[in-house]
């Protein structure tokens, strides 16, 4: 897939086939994202990865978005590693250039993907039903897997409403 | 350029040739930007485009990267909309996606860029002298232009350093 096509084609997808992912595309997506920049090279970004279904469930019931994760074959839970942080809100940007990497990588693989957000809000509960240490705070979970449907298709604002301002 | 490609060989690029940069290009980078995914699809950032020289060296004189803004032919101020934000950590995620983006459309397009976050100790001075609202606070520069030289080539943590767990 072509680098411009894949930016402006990639959609969130939140329906998923059952067939399981390639363990080879898998590592691949979480590597694309360890290749987005940070600053000062911290790499704040640390994952785990989810397959087991008992898991999944637990999760799934920690958000309203619970369907996605229970039909998503695998779902990558992004951390911010507060040993690595220098700065919240770059460090906070650096995992969101980190996330958009990995979005686009699945998008590149054939796969899909969706960025899930609103699970935060049990961030603590789910750091420690995981056994993680205390400096692993939860930033985003990406459902991964093979789209199932055409997604939505999402508007966006003009380009002139964005650029407030030339110098 | 191929988008796996793009993603891997992305540099941060800090030196740039004098040409200017095509405005097609130009607007295309932003655009990639805003294709990035926001929380409730909010698009919280907003962008100043600068190509004034004696713009460029104001900005230059409140970082310390102050070289790689004035080598630069545009500079690209990216903002974050406090009158969109619906939760700062997840709108400084959503704009770190959208500089990424604008990073690897950059890249793809045979331009150069480099993410500066530096400049952001000095947020609420460049906000004042660009007469700008108060609802928009500075979230990076981004430098753009034509490479001049070879980039650095930073390395990476192993994937087996930054997946903590498999569940």
């Amino acid at each position: 897939m072509e680098l411009m096509e894949g930016i402006y084609t990639r959609r969130s997808i939140r329906h998923f086939e059952e067939s399981p992912v390639m363990e080879a595309d898998l590592i691949e997506v979480v590597k694309a994202g360890t290749w987005a920049p940070s600053g000062l090279n911290n790499q704040p970004w640390r994952f785990v990865i989810v397959t087991d279904p008992d898991m999944q469930e637990r999760l799934a019931e920690m958000t309203k978005y619970g369907r996605t994760i229970r039909e998503a074959p695998v779902c990558i839970c992004v951390f911010l590693d507060h040993d690595a942080v220098y700065n919240e809100t770059k460090d906070h940007q650096a995992v969101g250039a980190c996330i958009q990497n990995m979005l686009l990588a699945a998008h590149g693989l054939g796969l899909g993907a969706v960025w899930l957000g609103e699970i935060l809000k049990n961030a603590v509960k789910i750091r420690t039903l995981m056994a993680l240490a205390e400096s692993l705070e939860l930033m985003a979970v990406v459902a991964l897997g093979h789209p199932s449907g055409p997604p939505r298709n999402p508007n966006r604002m003009d380009i002139t409403e964005v650029i407030v301002k030339r110098i």
